[in-house]
């Protein structure tokens, strides 16, 4: 009936990452989310869709979209699909004053059966509930939800485009909707999902980028909230990236620390390859998930298929603390081959250079518009999120 | 036209602080906000107003609400008071995902000859504008919102509570409306400004608090946004609030990096009272604006009143970083005076108790429930708010 919370003692260290919520577990009136609650109303008034090469990222929606009431007596409500509509809130609703908010991107593409197919749904599942306990929202069974995503692309699948680089993007979003001014845990959510045709992140082949390394603003921070997909983690990352684009970089490179650590890029992971000059062995590396880099569904991929792939007596792959000082160096010294960014948007995101304090660090792209790994890793996720390869199921076909 | 920003050449440092927007004052087609286009449509079903010892803070409020349109092609559009309503907003919309989301929190007093006055709007202005420009929502004129709010109050003016404690409490919001998934600057936003009849904070006197000092969840950092009222700052603190809550704490006490420094107390700032054994000499301490701590409008007001009504031969008033260890031996040497909590809900909150690794830190409240200067301070704004002094022009009336 109460939501309860595990009782701790005082611990100093890390203690909001292993503490554990039971909201809806132990109690026989709070409903478990269900998806065989799933109540369907479909449009009768469908969209017309788009061709493909009008398609803008996350501004058209399918038809429909899936809702899930939460409130703290009885739980989770029915699941309903419903015609794509508006939101409509009480203005003192807490999402529009404390940022409760959070999300997932993910992406549904079409294989050549003309099945509906997600990568990795689990992850994002996992991700999206360990959101929800950092900022006191309800959590859900991942499969309940996955199986709940799954009636909606299968009722929206005309929605999915057809062909290599096209996808709908899908956007769980769970928010606050108690109607009142105190700063509290809300004792009312919505667990909503729309999702947006989208094509290629790169319309015609890779279009490396050029970073702006910002240390005058930082993105996250040890005991923050850097690491969770909350709201509260981008608007402020908006003025900065701004301000690079005003001197001419596309995104910023996020270092921290008087050390001038890298951490991520834009709102992506990052990775770099070295290469030993004594050995010749190259070395992928990307930052630690030590709290303040997002848990990145992509780049969780691309460190196995690295580790289970790229062959031991020539590379190594590693999570581990990093500098800019160290690129720079690399670079000077012929021992960089490569960088590139990892998201859901774009997959991965070549690199070409790096500005850095008013200098600038090249970084080799080998193919003309990628390195090689770049491509490599953009080809062996490419192939299992369009089931033309099985890997560890990974891709789940929606049924 | 255009938005236009000031083109900057790369510079390290505090560049976010200094760089300015010239979002609406250099344009001939995009409107400033204009308090002369306002438009009121008056309730037809006027609310019951509740008897006051039923008043909850942010529960319930008024019968009308203050809206104004915002877009990047034409600027603000024309201000409309009109019966308090939901918001319809896209799911889509920047709100939901990225915590583009903004407020301040003042409130209004009725004086003895029943006029109603605001305290200090022009400091929540200031910020306002300062919060906006730092997610790149828009900036407006500060006096011409507080002209709107005045209208808001006079036609509300039934809703604001007699007698001392009891007041209107405002909340000016600015959310970014653009319909979009794509994580860029919004296109388009709405302020808006809602109010909520409130009740003393302590319906009986004092109630000091116990604080629980928190150094392994951090609330704001250098390059952050710690000092802008952005929703973004409160989601984050409401699982450490509710861990403290667990183990007999109030609020937290936010401590910033290895040296323990003191920021502020859960969502106010806070004052600490030194004795100087040697010389007898008080010092009124609280942590210096250095871009993690809030700029708070009782912060300001109560260093500016004790400056400038503290004797300078017994007091002396400090804004300098100080630390949870300097508390603690103050504590068990004797020369800690007392402390406080500052912020528009409670104005001033005595603290009586600091749990700190498992110890606790007793906070001398030498009146029984606060400490003198406290109490004073509570008084002394107390008096400026409710009109029965006059101090610098900083209570307006609503006219």
């Amino acid at each position: 009936m109460r939501r309860q919370i595990v009782r701790m003692e005082y611990m100093k260290g890390a203690v909001l990452m292993s503490l554990s919520f039971y909201r809806f577990n132990s109690s026989h009136t709070q409903s478990p989310l269900n998806a065989a609650n799933l109540v369907i109303e479909k449009t009768t008034n469908p969209k017309p869709k788009l061709p493909k090469d009008e398609l803008v990222f996350g501004k058209t929606f399918t038809d429909h979209m899936l809702e899930i009431e939460w409130d703290a007596k009885t739980g989770w409500g029915k699941p309903k699909i419903s015609p794509y509509h508006n939101l409509s809130l009480d203005p003192s609703t807490v999402v529009f004053h404390y940022a409760f908010e959070l999300f997932e991107g993910m992406k549904a593409y079409k294989d050549k059966s003309g099945s509906i197919r997600t990568f990795r749904g689990d992850k994002n599942m996992e991700r999206m509930n360990k959101s929800a306990e950092r900022i006191a929202l309800p959590q859900f069974s991942g499969e309940e939800l996955q199986k709940l995503i799954d009636q909606l692309l299968i009722l929206d699948k005309e929605f999915v485009p057809d062909g290599q680089g096209y996808s709908l993007y899908i956007r769980p979003t769970l928010i606050g909707t108690t109607a009142s001014l105190g700063v509290s845990t809300p004792d009312k959510a919505l667990l909503f999902v729309i999702a947006s045709p989208v094509g290629p992140y790169y319309s015609s082949g890779f279009k490396p980028v050029s970073l702006e390394a910002t240390d005058y603003a930082v993105r996250a921070w040890p005991g923050g909230v850097g690491d969770k997909k909350l709201g509260a983690n981008y608007a402020p990352c908006v003025l900065p990236q701004l301000q690079a684009s005003k001197r001419g970089f596309h995104q910023n490179l996020w270092l921290f620390g008087d050390e001038g650590y890298i951490t991520e890029v834009g709102t992506m992971n990052v990775f770099f390859v070295f290469q030993d000059p004594s050995t010749g062995k190259k070395e992928l590396v990307t930052a630690p998930l030590d709290g303040t880099i997002l848990e990145g569904v992509t780049r969780d991929s691309i460190l196995e298929l690295a580790r289970d792939r790229l062959p031991n007596d020539e590379w190594v792959v590693s999570e581990r603390k990093f500098t800019i000082h160290e690129v720079k160096d690399a670079a000077e010294k012929g021992n960089l081959v490569e960088a590139f960014g990892a998201g859901t948007a774009a997959v991965v995101s070549p690199i070409k250079n790096i500005g850095f304090r008013g200098e600038d660090i090249p970084v080799p792209v080998s193919l003309g518009n990628s390195g090689e790994l770049t491509s490599q890793v953009a080809e062996w996720i490419r192939k299992i999120q369009y089931g033309e390869e099985d890997y560890k199921n990974w891709s789940r076909v929606a049924k």
